[in-house]
Order: C-alpha cells, then sequence, then structure tokens
C-alpha cells in the first residue's frame, strides 16, 4: 500500500495523537489537510479488516478538522453553500451536507454538527473549508466569525465500541442515536460525543476539544479497551469499499456534482432553498447526469493500489471507455476485488459486465453493481 | 527525514513526472496541494546538497499548482488579495505576492505570474487559494473565471542550470532575466519558463502547459543533463535555511502576518492600494510587531527532524521562551545546526543567545542570526 517514505515537517501537522500512534507502531500515514492520517499498523489491511468487523479500534481522526462557523449570518452562509436543506435542523444533530460550487461541482463532503442556533461545525474532507467559507463571508459581507477550533476527532469503530464507550463515559451513552451528539464529561471538561464514524461496523467520535487531553483520552480508552480486544485502527479500505463509503478526492473532486456522487436526496432543487450551484444542478439534472457512482466487482489476482483512475472498459467491447475504478482493493471475505467507480450512464446497470485495466497491466473481467456492495449482494 | 510509509490512493494526486522520479528512484514524498512532491532520492540530503551547489539538477514541483484568474475583475480581485501593489506588474513578470486575510494572517505566499492584462497565475504554496479566490469573487460578485489549469512546474536548478536550458531551449534562455518569464517552444507547444526557484543556485521554472508532454519534457532534459552531471533533485533543507527561503505552513502559517514574515517590502500601507488586510496590517504596524522570523546557529549533535516547532529559550535564562524554531537541519558545510524561527522582539537581535529544545530532548546552545543566513556569514 505504501511506496516510499513520508517526509515529515511542521507543515504536515501532528495530532494530539501522533504520539500513541506511534507507541502502538504505526508504519504509515496519508496527508490529510494538512495533517497526518494514520493509515496503517503492524496488521494487514486483511487482518485489520476482520478485527474491525468483530471487536473495537481506535482510530486517530484528527485530520476530521472542524470548521466552526458562528455569528448572526452563520446558517445564511451553511444553507448558502450547501445543496441540502439545513433549515430544519436541531442542535444534536449530525448532518452528512454536500457542499458544492456554481457550477454544482463538490467543494467538500463534511459532516455539520449543529451546536447552537448560530454556531456550527463543519467536519470536513480534504480541502480548504475554511478558505472557502471565509471567502464567501468576506466578500458577501456577511456577519460570521469562522476558524478551526482546536477540536481533535477520535474515533471509536466497531461492534464492541458501544459497550467499550459506556464503561468509560457511561450508560447513557447507547441512548444517543446514529447521526446525533451528545454532550460527556471527560476529566471536568464536557466533549461532544457523536454516533458516527467512517465504518459500518457502529461506533462513535469523540471532537475532542482540547488537544492538551489528547494522551489522557487516548490512554483511557486504550487501557479499557483491553478487555474489547482493542486495537489501534484507521479507516478501513476493504471495509468502506464494502460499504459504499465515499471519499472526497477518490470517488468525487470538483468535477463532479452531487448527482452524480448519488446524493439526490441531500439535493433540494425545489426552490425551497437558495445555495451556490442551484441552478447548475437544476440544468444538470434536468438535462439527466452522464455518469453515477456504482459498485464494480472484479475477479482475477488481487489489484494493486489505485493510485490514479484505471480505466473501465465495456465488456463485450475493450475499445469503449464507459468509466474509471477510483478505489479498488481485494475484498477476502468476498473473494473478489472490488471498487468504487465513475461509470456512463449508457453502462451503469446492475449486471453489465465490464473489464478493468488496473495499474499493473492486467486486465481483468468484473460486474458492475449497486451500492453498498455488501448489501446488494445478500 | 521519513517516518513510516505514505499511504497512496488518487486523492494524493501523481505528475506528469512521477513515472520519471519513480524510475530514477525517488524514496520518499511529501504532499503538497494534494499531489506528491519528491522529497528524497538515492543521494542523502548531505549529498543532494552539495551536488546541487556544483550542478544541476531537475526537481518535480507540480505541487506549485496553478490558481489561474482571468476575466474583467482580474486585476482587482488580485489586489484585493495581496498586500503588495501589483498595479505596475507588467506581462513577462513574476512577482512574490502574500495573500493575507482580513486578520493580516498569511493565506499563502504565491508567486504571480501576469500572463495578458487580465489573466494571471499564481503558482502557489500549499493552501486551496483557488477556494479563497473563488470565494471572494462569488461572495462580492466579481466577472472571473477560476481553475486549476493543467500546469505542472518542473524545476532546472543549480549553476549548471542556465547551460543546460540553452542546449535544450535555445541561446536566447539566457536573456531571461531573474523572475521574469518568456515563452519558449517545445515539441511545438509555446511554454512559459521563467528563471527562479526555489533554491538561491539559479535555474528555470518550466510551466509545462500540457501534462501529455511531461515524459518528453523529462526525457529531453534528462537527456541534455547528462553531460552536465544532472541528478533528480528536490528542495533542499539544507540549501534553503541557508539562503533564508521560507515555506507556508513551515515558517508561517495563518497565525503569522507578512511583516513578522519580514515581508515589509510587499505590505503597502500607505493607502495607494485596498486589500483584504489593510487596515488590521495597519494596526499591526503601528503597535509594533512583537515576534518575526530570524535565522538560528546551534551546536550539538545533528538535529533530529522538525516536525514539531521547537521552543526556543532565552540563553541566560532557560525558563524564558522566546519563539520557536519551525525548521532546522544539520549543515555539514557550517558544521552547525541551522534553522529558521520566529523570535520574540525582546531577543531577535543576531547574536542573541539561545537555547533549542529539539524533539529528541537534548538542549542545544545557539545564536540569533539575519537573513539569509550564509549572507550573514560572510
Amino acid at each position: 500500500m505504501s511506496s516510499g517514505g513520508l517526509n515529515m515537517s511542521r507543515r504536515i501537522r501532528r495530532t494530539p495523537y501522533t504520539d500513541r500512534v506511534e507507541a502502538v507502531g504505526v508504519r504509515g500515514f496519508s496527508v490529510v489537510n494538512h495533517m497526518l492520517l494514520p493509515k496503517a499498523f503492524q496488521k494487514s489491511v486483511e487482518e485489520d479488516y476482520f478485527h474491525l468487523r468483530e471487536h473495537v479500534q481506535i482510530w486517530d481522526v484528527s485530520v476530521q478538522r472542524q470548521v466552526e462557523i458562528k455569528g448572526r449570518d452563520a446558517t445564511q452562509l451553511i444553507q448558502w453553500m450547501t445543496s441540502r436543506d439545513i433549515s430544519k435542523a436541531t442542535i444534536g444533530q449530525c448532518l452528512y451536507v454536500p457542499l458544492v460550487d456554481e457550477k454544482g461541482g463538490m467543494i467538500n463532503d463534511p459532516v455539520l454538527l449543529k451546536l447552537e442556533e448560530d454556531r456550527y461545525w463543519l467536519s470536513i474532507a480534504d480541502s480548504d473549508v475554511l478558505l472557502w467559507a471565509k471567502g464567501l463571508a468576506l466578500g458577501a459581507g456577511m456577519e460570521v466569525d469562522i476558524d478551526e477550533p482546536d477540536v481533535s476527532p477520535l474515533a471509536i469503530q466497531g461492534p464492541k465500541a458501544e459497550d467499550l464507550m459506556a464503561k468509560v463515559f457511561g450508560e447513557e451513552i447507547r441512548q444517543v442515536k446514529f447521526f446525533r451528539y451528545d454532550r460527556f464529561n471527560f476529566k471536568n471538561t464536557s466533549q461532544v460525543i457523536a454516533r458516527s464514524g467512517y465504518s459500518k461496523q457502529g461506533g462513535f467520535e469523540i471532537y475532542l476539544d482540547d488537544s492538551t487531553l489528547g494522551h489522557d483520552l487516548w490512554d483511557t480508552i486504550w487501557a479499557a479497551g483491553q478487555s474489547f480486544n482493542i486495537s489501534p485502527g484507521c479507516p478501513n479500505l476493504i471495509e468502506r469499499i464494502e460499504g459504499g463509503l465515499f471519499s472526497y478526492g477518490n470517488e468525487m473532486t470538483r468535477q463532479n456534482n452531487p448527482l452524480e456522487c448519488g446524493m439526490n436526496d441531500y439535493v433540494v432543487l425545489d426552490g425551497s432553498i437558495d445555495f451556490i450551484g442551484l441552478n447548475a444542478l437544476r440544468k444538470i439534472k434536468a438535462d439527466g447526469i452522464t455518469k453515477q457512482i456504482r459498485a464494480i466487482l472484479f475477479d482475477g489476482s488481487p489489484c494493486p493500489t489505485c493510485s490514479k483512475p484505471w480505466p473501465v472498459m465495456a465488456g463485450d467491447n475493450k475499445n469503449i471507455k464507459i468509466g474509471e475504478v477510483t478505489s479498488g482493493i481485494y475484498s477476502p471475505r468476498l473473494e473478489k476485488n472490488i471498487g468504487l467507480s465513475m461509470i456512463d450512464r449508457d453502462y451503469w446497470s446492475s449486471g453489465q459486465k465490464v473489464t478493468v485495466q488496473c495499474a499493473d497491466g492486467l486486465v481483468r473481467e468484473g460486474v458492475v453493481s449497486t451500492l453498498p456492495l455488501v448489501e446488494s449482494l445478500i
């Protein structure tokens, strides 16, 4: 999975947990939002995958930086930024909100946390939403304060996550519903904890609002987690592809719109809300989208790392390019290669036969599938 | 210099030259602007440093992404974004332009290329200036088109760079002055080539405006460079610290203003231009800045990699923190550790004795110096 070393500098920021992930043997990182994201530990991706599905893991996801927007015009600015209707959002709710530009292109796909009536966090993927929001507000003369608070999310993921979290934060945490958050005490501080996370195995994200508590929080959960067979982990590529979880910058970029990403439920075009890109998305919808994200199952030997999109060709004509695989890996459980891909309209039906031209030069035969992959196979 | 592997994915974009840098044995990367920056080859940093000072190197600096701003309001938008007066900029000129926010904080420190009266490239450091510029323009209703063109800079650096470039592009290239560019033919395309680069050894940057020519360009220069002892390279930490070249995200962040970075010549506060942050910077200047970037020379064993700022303490009182080292490395030529640092006003005089608390736990004695370090030592 890794190719060469990652050269460190202050610019690639360490997190409050980096000392700890180093202590438990991190083997590889990625860089997201100018910050280190642990991506490999002692276990192989396959071992990590099976562990995540059975036990509980602790993930340093501090790279999910918060963009805090507060002030009189905060709600107005955020609604302007997203195609999803946020007017009925309540304090305690988390909302997945596509952010789009004036052409309908994806700027980011953060989770929005409503903290107060005029105060929000956008928990972002890999692009400088802070600069986007500040630019918009400054240009339009909006009355908001926008900054990156000292918040460093730590994810606890896996089927044993709830038991572990109840042991640390009390039984009340079991009452927190999916994509809701509440506040819990940690060392006499009040911390936002949501039932959410970048896996389909269940779990929580602790939005630690004070980096000086990072070691304490890690150590507390690590100690409590020993009886649950806790392991250090990170978003698992096999699990996220099977679960149909997208990654901004991988599955979609600014060249894609949210309809291509299947986010129709979060694209309100009836005029009840106004946002950047409304007109562009109306036209795109009226014309009909030309491609959309699909899962793909393909045969052959385990595929290499997908570091640039692999061409997908029609199964019956290897000269017709019908799309691209954007993330791919071998699933030991499905015993097939699996991928996420952007596929042209005429070929996106489930069962469509394809060939995938991987970077190793091998051509693998496969089939288009609906998302999420695992449910579609059941 | 490297710690663990870098996990690859499409999100961390390859460049038109990545295949070639892999072929010549790249050992490590950094990530800048969501793209791979080669940072280590077969030579050690020290060997690379001496080679760069004597011969010529080819650097994949595609991460210097261009933000193209064109249209009726292009000049107005760019002037609004920078504290430097760009009204007298001419086509063919390159200008180092601090971009600041409403508090005077550094957003980026790109090089501006004026291509036409209403068309510019900002050749950026590591932050999404595209989102900042688009946000400002959209918010203010400016008539501009902003995008990232398919431009991938390749730097040719070192004392033999001019001879090599003349061999490839013709003798006229010798006429290009420092921080000027002209257009040269490559495979029947017209390419922008500037006399510039992220070293003090002289050289050029080719703004290759067509990624499909990447292999051709690399191979052409590589072949022509054999008689000049060409080597693959990258920005060299020893050379850039000695030369006093700053790195956005390392020496300064949004928490710093351009006056703290010693960019006084590029901060026009007399009212002849209006820009975001003018009022904030006037106040900062009137109050007097409280810290500024300085070089630092310090003794002891070669220092480790500076992946988070090292505290700098007063030489006569190790309890008084007077600043932070933001980049540091051992210089085999000066036979000392060298660093760039942000130092408090009361202690920033040349010759001030300090101690540096490196991440390896060792305390090293040193002295504050002016910039650039090498000239100040002559």
